[in-house]
C-alpha cells in the first residue's frame, strides 16, 4: 500500500493545476455546453431557472452574517444560499462570459476571506464535529465543496492579489479546521468523511494546492488508510451496497460523483471512475433499485421517507455518471422526473437525449436485487424482493446487513413491505424535521435513537423486551447476520433465509421470508422465524402494518376508557396499547386495509400467545412521533417459531361502492415438521395446499434430504422446496 | 296545482310509447353512436371496456341467486353486477346487432321473472325501507332503473309472450313492492325517492305502462306533491345547492339525469331538462363546483372522501348534460379525467370533442360560490371560498344551511379548509366503509351517529358539551342559520357572516369568516365567533387539523403515561386527551405542518381557557374510526368572542433540506371594540396592521357606521370594513 501510495503521488507531479476551470468542468466542456442551451428544453430551463435566482442578487449586496442560528436558522440557510449562489454564478460567467457574475462570487468570497480567519465554534454545536460557519462541520464541508468549485469557475477573472486574499482567508482556515482540529473526524470512513475529502480536495484542485489534494485522497497521513480512496473501498460493499444503508447513499453520493468528477479532470491517471470495477457506477444503480416506484429511498435505517430521487443530489451524480459510463435507459426514466439538468457535459447530453426521445418508461426498471455488505462482502447483506411490475409492483426488504454505522437501526432479521406504491409494513424511518427550527434546529430528534431505531419499531423479533445488541452501537458494529441461503432465480419462488447469533446472547434468530407468485396473479409472503434458546424468553413479534383494521378471526378487549403505554423502555414506552388478546391453539388472522387493497397477517398460534394493538404516541408529549400502528404477537418459551403467511389480497372500490376477495383464503397453517434440521410447514388456502420445506442447517444446495411427512416420506434436494397441490411451485 | 295535472296527465296520450328503445337513448341515437365508435378513442375504448365484461358471460350461466347477503356479500354483488350486465349486453345488441347479447338479456330476465314473485323482505333488511333482492330498497331501485332500460334496449327482440312473463314476473313485484308496501318511501323527497321513481318511471317507459310512469312524475296518488316533478322541485334550492350535501347530490345526479333523459325522449312535451330555469344544469354546476382540486366531493354532512367526479353517476350526468345544455369546458375537464363515456349521443359527442381538442384544462375552472339551501332558497346557505388557482387553490367552506335530512351533521357555522389538494382543516366525513362486508355489511357504522355526526367532530362551537338542537335530526330539520351578510366580490376580501338562534336554547352564535389576500400572496382567515348568552356556559371551539404539531406558544402538559376520554357522550367520549394546557391573557398559537405547508391558529385569549389536543379512538374497540387529531379551546362564561386567525404560511422542503417562513407573523390580536353593535378587531403582523371593523345587528349596505377606536373614531359604510395598515384592503 504505502508502495503505490508512493508510486500515485509521484504521478501527480503532472497534474494539469494551471488550467481553470477544472473541478466542475472544463473550459471547453462549458463552451460546448453554452452552444447547446438554447437547443434542448431541459438544459434551457436548468439555465433560466440558475439564471433569475442569480440575476435578483446581481446588484444586491449579499450578507455574509456571523454565524449564529441553528439549521433552519437565518444564518444558516443564508451561509447555504450563498455557496449555491457562488457556484451558480461563477458557472453563468463562464457560460455568458458576462463579468458581473464574477465581480459577485469575489464580492461574497472577499466577505468569506475576512469572515472565516475570525470564527471559532459555532455557537450551536452540538455534535462531536461542530462546524465554524455552520453548526455542524458537515455543513461546512458542504459549503467547502461548493465555494471550491465556484473559485475555481472564476479564478480566471481574478487578480494574484485577490486569488492570495481570498485563499488564505476564506479557504486555508476552513482546510484547516478541517485536517486539524477535525483531524479524526475528517479521517473517518463515513459520509462525513467522503464530504470532507471532497471539500478540502476540490479547493485543492481549485487553488492548486497538492498538498490538500493529497490529504483528501489518502487521508491527513497520506498513508492511504483514511482519504477519498480509502472512502471509495470501504462504505461499499463489492456489488455497490452502501452500508449506512439507501438514504445516506443519497446524500454521499454527491461529493463521490462531483469529487471523482474533479479528480477526472485533474488527476486523470487515477482513472477514478473505473476504480474498484467502476463501484461508482454499481453504487448509483444500488442507490436507484433502492427506491420505491415514487423514487423515494427505502427506508433502511434512519431515513427521512420525504426523500427522492429528484433531490440535487441525484441529479448530479446521474448526469456525471451518464458521461462517464454512458447512456442507460433507467437514468433517463430518472433524470426526465428530475426535470432538471447540471449545466455540464453529461447534463447537456441527458437534455440532449430527452428531447429526442420518445417512449421514456415512467418507472425505473426495478428488479429483485441483493447485496452483501461490508467492503469485504462478509458483513452480512439486505435483499429486495420484487413481483410485479410498474405501478403494480411489491417490494419485500430483508435486511441481515451490518449496523450501519451511527445511523443504524437495531433491526435484525426485519423486514418491510411496499406494495403498489404504498408502504403497507413499515419502518418508521427516522425522528426529525429536516430543516425545521421549531423541532430541535432541524436536527434528529431524541426519539429517533430512543424510538425509531430500536427494535420495538421494527417487524423483527425483540426478546425480552430488549434491543438486538442491548441497544448499543458499538456491539451492534461488531456483529451482523448472515445468510442462511437464498434463491431469486425463479420469479414464483424468490425466498431468502438469514440467521442472526448475536443479537442476544443466548438466543438464535433464524428467519426465512418466501415472496410467492401463487396461480392467478396471488402474492403472498410466508415467514418461517426460529427463535431458539435453551431459556425462557418472552418474544414479541410485530407487524408495524399501516392501515385501517377490518377483521380479525379472534376477539379482544380494547382499551377503551383508558389507555396505558406497552412498557417502560428500549421505544416500548412510546407504545399506547389500544387492544388486546390472548389466543390459544388457532390461527391468528389480522385483516387490514391500505388504500384499495387488503392484507391479512394469519399467524400459527400453537399452544397460547398474546396479541396487542399498539399505536406511538405515549411519552411523547411534545408530538415528535406520527401516531402509527403495530400488530405484536407475544409468546412466551425456550424455542418458538413463528409461522405467519402474508396475503395480499382483493380490492376495495369506494368509487363503484363494491370489495372483492377482502377475505383471506388462508384457512389453516401447519407444521408438520419442526427441528433443528428441517421445517415443513402446510398452508390450507381453500381448496389448495401450499407446503414449504426447508432446511434449517445444512444450506448446500446438493444435499438430498427426505423427512417424515404424515407418516409418508418427503424428500427434495437443497435448502428448500415449496410445493402448490403437490407440485413444485414454478 | 290539481288542474295542470290534469292537463300533463291528458297531453301525455301521446307519448311515444311505441317506440323501443327509448329511455336510455332511441334507436336512430345509437345508429349514430354505432358509426362513430372506431372514430374516438375515448369512445371506443368505453365500448371495448363494456364488450369485453360481457362478451366473458357469453356461453355461461349467469346466476340470479336467492338473496341472503348484505352488502359486499356474494349475492349483492351478484345481483348489483347483473343489472349492470343486462344493461351493457343490451346496448350492445343495439351497438352489434349481435342476437346474443338478447339472449343473454333474457336468459337473466326470464330467471328474475320467476324469483321476484317468491320474494319476500330481505333477510340482512335492517332499515325502515328494506329492499326484496338487496338489504335495502334503495339498490331494489338500481335495479329497477338499470333492469329496465335493458329490458326497453331489448324489447324488439321478445315475443308478446316473453314480455308478458317478464313484465308481470320481474317487473310488476318490485314496482308493486315500491308503490304500494313502501308508499310513503316512494313519495319521500329525499335521494331515495329520487331513484325509486327514477326505476318505476323507467320501467313504465320501457314496458309502455302510462300509470307507473305518471306515478314516478306525481307519486302514487298522483297529485304532484311527491314524485319526480317534486323532486326536482324540493330537493334543490333555486341556485342548484342540493339539500343532502355534494356527496349525495353526486349519487342522485343520476337517477335524476337518466329519468330526464328517459323522459325528454318519451315525453319531449314537459320539456323536463328546462324545468325550474333548468334546475338540473345548476344542480350539476353546483356538484361540480363543490369538489375540491382532485375531483373529490367536499365532505359537506355524510360523505365518503374518497368518491370523486370520476364516479359513474357523474360520467352519465356529464354525457346527458352536455348534449342536453350543450357544450361546456368545465365539463370537458371532468370528461377528460373520466377517461370513459356513455354509449348514447352527448358520450359520441364528447368522446369526439376530447379527440380534437388542445389543451383540455386540468383543473376544473373553480370560484367563490354561495348557495342558498332549501326549495324557496330561505333556510340558510353554504359559501364556497375560494383564493388562488389550479393547484394552488385554497377552498373555506362555510356552512348555515338547513340540517340536510337523514345524512346531515350537526354543524351550524362550522367550516373546513382544503389548500393545495390538502384537507389541513377537515370534516371527518362519515363513518362507514362501503361496500366492506366486514364492517357491518358496508353500512353506515354506529359511530357514524354517535361520532361524526356529532357537533364536536366539526369545527364550530359546542356548547356544555352538547351538540346542536341537542343531536335530535327532527329539531335539526326544522331549524337552520341564517346569512348575516356576506362579500365575495373582491377577490382580497372574501367574506361570510352567519348567526345561529336555535342551536341552543338560550345561546346565539354568530360568526364570520373573513378569507383574505394580503400582499406577497399571503392568506389568511380571521374567524370572528360570538357565543351571546345570558347565562353561564362552557364553550368549546375545535379546529380540526391534520397534520402534525411544530410548536406551540404555550406550555402544555401531555399525558404520557396514561390517557383518558375528554368526555362521555355526543361524540365526546371518542375523544382521547393527548395533551392540555391552561392560557391566559395571551395569544396562544398552534403552528402544524400539512404536507409542505405550515398552518398557524393564532387566538386572542381573554382572562383565561384551556387548550386541549385530541385524537379519535377512545371507546372505538371496532377500530372504525380513523385516529384524527383536534385542537379544542375551551372558555367559560356568558358571552364569549372567540377571535382567531389561521395562517397559510412559508415552505417545507425535505428535499431541499430548508424551511421558509415556517414561523407564524402574528404578533397580536386585539378586539379594539367589542359589543352587541360592533366588534373591531386588530391583528399585528410584523410591522403590519390589519383592522377588520364590523356590524352584529344592523347589516344593510348603506348604513354608516362609526366607533370610537384608541381615542379616535372610526368610521365605515355597510356590514364590515378590512383596512391594512390604514388603507382599505384590496
Amino acid at each position: 500500500m504505502r508502495l503505490i501510495v508512493a508510486v500515485i503521488l509521484l504521478l501527480s507531479s503532472v497534474m494539469a493545476y494551471a488550467q481553470h476551470p477544472l473541478a466542475f468542468a472544463t473550459k471547453a466542456e462549458l463552451e460546448g455546453v453554452k452552444k447547446s442551451i438554447t437547443k434542448y428544453p431541459v438544459l434551457q430551463k436548468s439555465f433560466v431557472e440558475i439564471k433569475k435566482d442569480v440575476d435578483s442578487w446581481l446588484e444586491k449586496d449579499v450578507d455574509v452574517p456571523f454565524p449564529k442560528d441553528p439549521a433552519g436558522g437565518y444564518t444558516h440557510d443564508r451561509h447555504k444560499a450563498n455557496y449555491t449562489l457562488m457556484f451558480n454564478s461563477g458557472l453563468l460567467y463562464n457560460l455568458t462570459g458576462d463579468v458581473r457574475y464574477a465581480t459577485l462570487v469575489k464580492t461574497i468570497l472577499l466577505k468569506y476571506a475576512t469572515l472565516n480567519p475570525t470564527l471559532k465554534n459555532h455557537p450551536q454545536a452540538t455534535s462531536s464535529s461542530p462546524g465554524r460557519i455552520f453548526w455542524q462541520a458537515l455543513n461546512d464541508a458542504n459549503w467547502l465543496v461548493y465555494t471550491g468549485m465556484a473559485y475555481d469557475l472564476v479564478y480566471n477573472s481574478f487578480t494574484p492579489a485577490e486569488r492570495k486574499t481570498i485563499e488564505d482567508g476564506a479557504f486555508k482556515p476552513e482546510v484547516d479546521f478541517m485536517t486539524k482540529d477535525l483531524k479524526p473526524w475528517f479521517n473517518l470512513i463515513h459520509n462525513h468523511g467522503v464530504w470532507a475529502c471532497a471539500g478540502v480536495g476540490i479547493v485543492g484542485i481549485a487553488t492548486g494546492n497538492k498538498e490538500y489534494v493529497d490529504m483528501a485522497l489518502y487521508g491527513t497521513e497520506k498513508t492511504g488508510k483514511a482519504g477519498f480512496i480509502a472512502q471509495l473501498d470501504g462504505l461499499f460493499s463489492p456489488d455497490g451496497y452502501y452500508t449506512e444503508g439507501p438514504y445516506y447513499v443519497r446524500y454521499a453520493i454527491l461529493p463521490y460523483y462531483i469529487f471523482a468528477n474533479a479528480l477526472n479532470n485533474a488527476r486523470p491517471e487515477l482513472k477514478i471512475f473505473g476504480h474498484r470495477n467502476s463501484i461508482l457506477k454499481k453504487a448509483l444503480e444500488a442507490g436507484l433499485q433502492q427506491t420505491n416506484i415514487n423514487g423515494a429511498f427505502l427506508p433502511v435505517n434512519d431515513a427521512l421517507k420525504e426523500k427522492d430521487f429528484t433531490s440535487n443530489e441525484l441529479v448530479t451524480a446521474i448526469d456525471i455518471a451518464w458521461d462517464a459510463y454512458g447512456k442507460d435507459a433507467g437514468l433517463l426514466t430518472v433524470a426526465a422526473k428530475q426535470d432538471r439538468v447540471l449545466l455540464n457535459r453529461g447534463g447537456a447530453s441527458i437534455a440532449a437525449e430527452l428531447a429526442s426521445s420518445k417512449n421514456i418508461k415512467t418507472v425505473y426498471p426495478y428488479k429483485t436485487v441483493e447485496y452483501v455488505d461490508g467492503a469485504k462482502g462478509d458483513e452480512g447483506g439486505i435483499s429486495f424482493l420484487r413481483m410485479g411490475k410498474d405501478a403494480d409492483l411489491t417490494t419485500l426488504t430483508f435486511k441481515y446487513a451490518s449496523h450501519g454505522l451511527s445511523h443504524g437501526h437495531y433491526d435484525q432479521l426485519g423486514f418491510f413491505m411496499f406494495d403498489k406504491g404504498a408502504e403497507v409494513f413499515q419502518d418508521y424511518g427516522s425522528v426529525r424535521f429536516i430543516g425545521v427550527e421549531q423541532k430541535y434546529g432541524g436536527r434528529y430528534l431524541p426519539e429517533n435513537k430512543t424510538y425509531a431505531a430500536q427494535t420495538i419499531a421494527h417487524s423483527t423479533i425483540v426478546a425480552d423486551e430488549k434491543s438486538h445488541y442491548d441497544g448499543k452501537e458499538a456491539v451492534a458494529e461488531k456483529n451482523h447476520a448472515e445468510k442462511a441461503f437464498s434463491s431469486v432465480s425463479n420469479p414464483a419462488v424468490q425466498v431468502v433465509s438469514a440467521i442472526e447469533r448475536n443479537a442476544y446472547p443466548d438466543i438464535d434468530l433464524h428467519r426465512t421470508l418466501y415472496l410467492l407468485g401463487l396461480p392467478a396473479g396471488k402474492r403472498i409472503i410466508v415467514d418461517l422465524f426460529h427463535a431458539i434458546s435453551s431459556n425462557q424468553h418472552q418474544y414479541d413479534l410485530p407487524f408495524q402494518y399501516n392501515g385501517q383494521l377490518i377483521n380479525t378471526s379472534f376477539k379482544y378487549k380494547g382499551a377503551t376508557a383508558a389507555q396505558r403505554p406497552l412498557g417502560t423502555k428500549n421505544g416500548y414506552q412510546f407504545l399506547w396499547r389500544e387492544a388486546e388478546a390472548t389466543v390459544r391453539d388457532t390461527i391468528a388472522q389480522f385483516t387490514f386495509l391500505n388504500g384499495r387493497t387488503y392484507y391479512t397477517v394469519s399467524s400459527l398460534i400453537q399452544d397460547s400467545a398474546q396479541v396487542f394493538f399498539t399505536r406511538t404516541g405515549a411519552n411523547d408529549p411534545d408530538f415528535n412521533l406520527r401516531r402509527e400502528p403495530s400488530y405484536i404477537i407475544r409468546k412466551n418459551g425456550a424455542a418458538q417459531t413463528f409461522a405467519s403467511v402474508i396475503e395480499i389480497h382483493g380490492k376495495f372500490d369506494p368509487i363503484g361502492e363494491f370489495s372483492t376477495a377482502s377475505y383471506p383464503l388462508v384457512k389453516a397453517i401447519e407444521l408438520k415438521y419442526n427441528d433443528e434440521n428441517f421445517t415443513v410447514a402446510e398452508v390450507k388456502m381453500g381448496k389448495d395446499i401450499l407446503r414449504i420445506a426447508q432446511c434449517n442447517k445444512d444450506f448446500s444446495a446438493a444435499t438430498k434430504h427426505t423427512v417424515k411427512v404424515d407418516g409418508s416420506s418427503m424428500t427434495w434436494t437443497g435448502p428448500f422446496t415449496v410445493l402448490y397441490n403437490n407440485k413444485i411451485l414454478q
